[in-house]
């Protein structure tokens, strides 16, 4: 039934993209992958080879071009993806994003723009929505099992730095790294965030001071319902991948615990000893980038809206911003500082 | 060997004063209570039989008038410890008050003062520095094993609302309850408290918005030692008291879970089931009033510096108050704002 | 109301004898101690004069013929109970007696019958009937919410050996330590054992074999209501004390894990990590202790049944001396084989 | 580079075929499938369909005639293995076979014979043994971090019963159920089985009684080390699939508690709450069919000796007739017993 199947052109085989391809080829059968691009041709060529890909291209132009492609994912560096968006939609492509969308949030808002008049679905990556804990509890929270939500808990702690070209061109500690916490506050409290109140330093590389960045930040968000959300983040944890939520309400709490690649224990005189996490994001999340392409997939074929919109997109990195400017300024910001400047009429995707 | 126990006088025989008549009589062994006070006095008779205790008057000045009376608990109402203290100290008694000092930072800084001057002991009592999970904590940290601490996270929810006439003398959610939650914070990191953000607001009981409080609040705390601090209240968790504390730094990070009355899991085919927590302080804080007050005897004993000051009070009291301040105006609040009016020379008892 | 509490008289000051003294002391206000005895005289009146206890004898008679003496504890070398027992009830006191009554069923069967005959109570020192966890899953149990017991699982294992000369006088594994586990299973089966199997071999210490004992030991149990059993036990696990129990049945499972002296959990690069257990029987059954001695005094105030009887005490022996014949046949042994030649009409007490 | 990939023939599409099949097209990039057989037709066609496999035979003879075939697993009903390894051995392939070989231990003992003789590797299908808990539990101990191994615990129990076909196909409750443990036991322990003691009844469904067979059972392992291990099973565990191993020695104990879905914690008025486990082995052991089938791959490329054999294959078989003997006769019945009859020298695949 090859005909029913939604066709691919993966634009960018880094290390998102491959994790998308190898999903796309193994792990749904109704998609498949019929073209790769990269303007490194030598890892475009070995990724199509072990994925079995028949075609390829250096400038992404020519790939948009296949009347054959369905789909694209965009998987390139941030700073490319506005351009993509734009030239995707412009063909008729259904589009897959990685985030953020872009760094600038005029980018962002013109973007979604283009993809709503181009009658085009886009959907951003916060694949932690579909990691199995946090629909867990989202799931816990929309059933009303902890009553009205009043206080959100996210520890968000990575293994180790990035290096500092990645850190130059990250958009910031909020932009690159927090969004997805914002994104997974919005997910969970079903709530806008109103305000933002950031404290942040660096306390664990000079590294980041050198790229005006911080590496340790304590967030205080109040959501549009009354009910608050703090944040915790950290670029490294020395013990691993640190990912936990917990919401409270009044009716009761839902958490979940870090993830570790097995439940063993071992008892020794020393002390009581269990796993350290999955190591990073790729370990942890494998499920959810595999879950959140098969919801890509099947809201494109089912004609249904996609379950994490552009304007999902644009409404973390408003958060983002408002984080960024709370932290150098030391003061609450709300969020209708940063997002009044752009438009308030946002297209659904 | 009668003359080596430590000769206590207990004011107040309230829900407090009892666990500590209990512990002084049952589980003390160097010490024994001598007399009691209260305006109460069936309730101060009934006590005085129960443990046997042989002297017991309505008006406390008398009990402090006693010559062998060595050391007083004061337990009574918070309006009355500031007088009790200053005319304990006047008769040279060794004082262990319970929290708050006082709710006016004045009083607080006066009766230190005067404790000082008289050259007697005082603890405050924050008897969770006692409690076995977080003096496990403590211990980690003073070792360094979780490095050099970076973010400091404390979840602190109340079982229900206290009476409404207990909020309305309380000096609200920040004196009354935050404060043991500033104490573990000053205790835990090893550095003071120069800034806090507080977003507060009620969303349990309407209660606590006619008292002019609050019910739930998120703190963010910056110590002077750069590290950030995040604490979370609720006056109600409906699954009961939940008191944990986590230490994250440079090396590892230390947690401790809620305490619960028995390990036991209860599979069906509805779930995994465990216990609710123990029901509130007296149940979950019962080994640390043990604990607080023995060392107290062994400070006397030893005449050694007690490991609760009323330094530890005033300060507790200072950042509680600069967080009500912070929730009032909605910004970050220096302590330093709040303790520059008083005074900054504290006597150490 | 010093009239109505019941006064003891405690046989041995050893290390259980001075847990039953300081609780009945401290924690049981309806009970109080008025005489010792013990053969080792020094430490006889070190233990009155802590507990402030008036009256010592080093022959154990001189006690029992004190009229004031209500109950006694018999907390005496095993070799002494019998003996003891029958003299305490030929005057009329109240008996609570630890485990094991005797090494030889004759003179348990004998003690009991006497015990019934004179009309007093004993109580048999099962402590752990009254661990918190352990009544949690008998209550459990009780209420049907596993269903029909199928299988139960239990797992004791001491931190190290007791001294040889302790070995040579505890009867050997079974009736020494397994004794307690016997106990458990019929107390959350709620039906009696009816066939054993043992394996049991020297594993941890060649002194066991030089004593004619073992120290590993795995049993099966069939019980009369058809459902089975599991015991693993050991002399030594070097990561402390370990006692978990578990019944399964038609409705679901409840366990308990092992006790810790606090929940703290240090995540470093190394690992996970947790404490060790608490050491050994005095701080895992600290709370069973006092909670034991409190059910006996209160059934002995309320002229109840006692909730650990000597028939209770009659029937762990029995199973004891069937697993110890099983392991030295490698046969399943019916427990009838051994309590057939002493006798089948036991009294209740 | 497909002249490297090793080209399988998959005899049965039921259940255990299927899973094999997508873990070779999905998750195997060396492996490809390139040809089925079973006798439903339609079930066939339908899974070549789904998985874009070319050729189906309803006669597996033709399928093991194909030159193309490297390899086959089979997954058919249990009473067809022995003569699909005979004859898929006589035309050279590598066999992949699911448990148990065979009901007859003589024709266990024959395949293997078979297999040897025609210098083709066989694997067995204790996945098992690749199931990430079990792996770490098995590199601890064989790190030594228990140091020498005394006590084995594992528990096992199914969600429910299977049908009654199923049931008197199944060769009985050893030989289908627990020789998953019986092969555990080996490959934790690192040491054959000596003696088995068994006790087992009807508890869950008079089915199994009608079948001559059992749904509970408690067994008792002597290893010939000296070790000892216990097992227990049942065919239902209301609240869902329990997979858990212990191994207790001279420097410690590892466990690995059972899997759940997700880490959940919710916490309301009437309790704490965690996932019930994931529902049967295919969701359970989904990652371990997998990784056992790379590592047949693995060893077939390398011309290494698979890591299961049909020597396990064969011990696993004799423990099972050893324990149901056991069962029967009540009483300790040695593994040399039944494996005397039939052979002692077995080939090494």
């Amino acid at each position: 039934m090859h005909s029913n199947k939604l066709r691919f052109g993966v634009l960018g085989v880094g290390r998102i993209g491959k994790i998308h391809i190898g999903n796309l080829v193994n792990r749904i059968p109704d998609a498949e992958v019929v073209a790769l691009s990269d303007v490194a041709g030598a890892e475009l060529e070995a990724v199509a080879a072990r994925f079995s890909i028949a075609r390829t291209f250096t400038d992404y132009r020519r790939l948009l071009d296949l009347p054959e492609v369905d789909a694209v994912v965009i998987a390139s560096p941030t700073n490319l993806h506005y351009q993509m968006i734009v030239e995707a939609a412009a063909r008729g492509k259904q589009i897959f994003c990685e985030k953020p969308i872009d760094l600038s949030l005029e980018k962002v808002h013109a973007a979604n723009q283009e993809v709503g008049r181009r009658g085009v679905r886009m959907m951003v990556g916060f694949n932690r929505r579909f990691d199995p804990n946090f629909l867990k509890v989202r799931e816990i929270v929309a059933e009303g099992k902890v009553g009205r939500p009043q206080v959100l808990r996210i520890t968000s702690r990575d293994p180790g730095p990035p290096p500092e070209a990645y850190i130059r061109a990250s958009g910031g500690i909020f932009l690159d790294m927090t969004i997805h916490d914002f994104d997974m506050a919005r997910y969970l409290m079903g709530s806008e965030v109103a305000e933002v109140y950031t404290r942040a330093a660096v306390m664990v590389d000079a590294v980041f001071e050198k790229a005006g960045d911080w590496d340790t930040a304590v967030i205080t968000l109040t959501f549009e319902n009354g009910a608050f959300g703090s944040i915790d983040n950290s670029r490294q944890a020395v013990y691993g991948y640190d990912q936990r939520v917990e919401v409270f309400g009044s009716e009761g709490m839902a958490t979940v615990a870090n993830n570790a690649p097995d439940s063993h224990i071992l008892s020794d005189r020393a002390g009581i000893h269990t796993a350290l996490p999955l190591h990073f994001f790729l370990e942890r999340y494998a499920e959810s980038y595999w879950r959140e392409m098969q919801a890509f997939v099947d809201a494109v074929h089912q004609q249904a809206p996609v379950p994490v919109s552009g304007e999902d997109g644009f409404q973390a990195a408003v958060i983002a911003l408002a984080a960024a400017k709370s932290a150098r300024e030391n003061r609450p910001v709300k969020v209708s500082e940063i997002s009044a400047g752009v438009t308030s009429e946002c297209p659904v995707s």
